[in-house]
């Protein structure tokens, strides 16, 4: 027989965002192009004897959880946010998930009709980019500069389209990897409150930024979770995502939203629905992780932090190569990604298909908006190839753009 | 601010249906309500060392993995089916999910726009109904008696409304436990192939079949999956849903689907949007555990219906009781559940409010029905609760419906 798909599915699979940038890890193959964290730093180890000592206990840890979540992590997490970050919550408006993708579908499905208008910071995420036209949402971008969200833009975009939601990730977005500033995160708080505009802030990437980390003025301070600082005026505007995947592992699978009790409940009743819980299992492993005393949370960010810098810059050294002469970059401060736009004329996709060759990929701009707002963009990923991926990397990518502006 | 919720996820929150069965697992409260196997058969000393196997080998088994699950367990998947029930099939027809809720909603999203028409056998489970709603389906349903769905029914369903979906669920049905016979099977599966309607099959509960299997006549011969029999004529009519959280544990949120390619695609691409990928570490501790020489698959089924046939002649015997002297119900042969006709003018949900206050519950009829259908039934798990429980719930409910008969 012949299968008639779903008018949103249909479109969603035939779209230019859903184009897979997985190719297979295998070979000799290199790929910048995937959000991929590095192998080698997973706790592997710590989470082994977490494992051995949650599968030692009672059969009940392999029943079915609580939807919402197992409830000793939610505390843990609530825990850690009062202690790092001054940020007071309740477990009951924590709701763990399958991760980040998951927890912006389940948000996405609660909150949005088809027809629905939702700004976006622009350039953002395809898997955000693919829920929403997914779900029929109109999508508009708004403008970013390096230090954030363009306010004035967003207002006019408020002003005329009266939207439901705001997408952004002020700190180390994927795929630009800006951190935006101070001033700018109160800016757009303001206008979402000025226009009840819910913020979904995707944050899976706030713990990766690096230097060194002054304690009399600690990260979370200067750069604070939108979140943050609308609880410090008790305002409700905020969804806020988390995520162990960038930190931890990502075959854990847990993420987690935080945010007003009725959007939680809501999206825990979607979840029962999506696929009745995460894995009550792995959450238990993560727990056990979490509150062991030989597993340092903080030394372990550190050491992230420190190891991920070190690959930043040498990517960022290897932008010296002459490919790479008239190319533009706003070097970022965290993160996994460097966001690059090509010399003119050249698009991402061409050039993809260049390098796919010469056996090495990225992420083409053109998958990380609404329309062709960033076709001449490229998201290279620097946290998971290794310094000999990194050179041979870079050497194809600086010799295919070589190859396209000689022809030129 | 005040929150907007869509519109399909403002009706399936106040739906009947969204009512939550799952009353705290807490103190002297006794569930018959929930979808539960038994915890003191979980292999979770065999799960241990298959965790362990898998946190002692390299830390790439924490990485992202493949979005249609890990290749291993699909292919085990394959090979036990062809093993164990002759059924042929290839690894990129299998696609690893959260389990059967996931499934259910992930071909749901593929295939129906809100508006199109779905037939559901009737009773159906309250899971399946909350997606169908979800996706602002027309669900219709299709009378069933204890051989299986109702053929007239189902063709008279099929000509006046052309719908584009049958879900069903053939081997021991949640809520009915019914367990289909062959020429309905073969009668169905005509009819679906007559009018191009494909046949969403879940077999959540098909392993569990009580009494002795015959070798000269094994149960998957006797009772074939609707898949089975489709396959055998190179058809495509049936998505199968199958899942490990019944045979081995829930926690692990591990199910799969099968079918033809182009809906597994779909599936997966949608799957990838919706979270990205189930959890790679407990796929890879379950290929490990059944792979193992130590863990033997067929002992342990017969194991848990062995002992799950022991707690439903106990059910069965409870239903002596007086109060349940003019009940109505067909003992099932497998599966978890029992599904009961109380007596006449009685409502399921009138009975819950009463038996909740006695520290009791099951599940009523009436949530498991797009319409009024099935309000006058309870559905009963067996699997979960110990010898004493059951005594003593069952003789709560007795006492409860004769509290409500004695009244009127």
């Amino acid at each position: 027989m012949e299968f008639s798909f779903a008018s949103h599915s249909s479109r969603l699979l035939s779209s230019h965002a859903n184009r897979t940038n997985n190719v297979k890890r295998q070979g000799s193959f290199i790929s910048l192009a995937e959000e991929l964290p590095a192998e080698e730093f997973f706790p592997i180890k710590r989470l082994g004897e977490a494992a051995h000592a949650v599968f030692s206990s009672d059969p009940s840890v392999l029943q079915y959880g609580e939807p919402e979540g197992f409830l000793p992590l939610r505390g843990w997490i609530r825990k850690d946010w009062e202690l790092r970050k001054g940020i007071r919550t309740t477990e009951e408006q924590i709701l763990l998930t399958t991760g980040t993708q998951q927890t912006i579908d389940l948000v996405t499905r609660l909150l949005v009709d088809s027809g629905d208008t939702v700004v976006v910071e622009s350039p953002t995420s395809p898997g955000c980019l693919q829920v929403l036209q997914m779900q029929g949402a109109v999508i508009l971008p708004v403008f970013t500069d390096t230090e954030g969200i363009v306010p004035e833009h967003l207002e006019e975009q408020f002003q005329k389209h009266r939207p439901k939601l705001l997408f952004a990730a002020p700190s180390f977005s994927n795929p630009t990897g800006i951190l935006w500033s101070l001033p700018r995160r109160k800016a757009v708080l303001d206008l979402c409150r000025k226009y009840s505009v819910l913020i979904i802030e995707d944050d899976s990437y706030g713990e990766l930024h690096f230097g060194a980390d002054d304690p009399s003025n600690p990260f979370s301070e200067s750069y604070p979770a939108l979140y943050a600082m609308d609880q410090a005026d008790n305002g409700n505007h905020v969804l806020y995502i988390g995520s162990f995947s960038k930190t931890i592992a990502p075959a854990l699978r847990t993420g987690w939203a935080t945010g007003d009790k009725r959007l939680i409940q809501g999206m825990s009743s979607l979840k029962q629905m999506a696929d009745w819980q995460s894995s009550p299992i792995n959450q238990q492993i993560l727990y056990q992780l979490l509150g062991s005393t030989s597993f340092k949370w903080n030394e372990h960010l550190a050491l992230l932090n420190r190891e991920y810098e070190v690959r930043l810059k040498l990517m960022l050294e290897l932008l010296k190569r002459p490919g790479f002469k008239n190319v533009k970059y706003h070097p970022p401060t965290g993160g996994m990604y460097l966001w690059i736009e090509l010399p003119p004329g050249l698009s991402s996709e061409a050039l993809l298909k260049a390098v796919l060759h010469k056996g090495v990929s990225f992420l083409p701009g053109s998958r990380c908006s609404p329309g062709k707002q960033t076709e001449h963009y490229i998201r290279l990923n620097f946290s998971r190839p290794g310094r000999e991926e990194l050179l041979l990397g870079m050497n194809l990518i600086s010799e295919a753009i070589s190859e396209f502006t000689a022809r030129s």
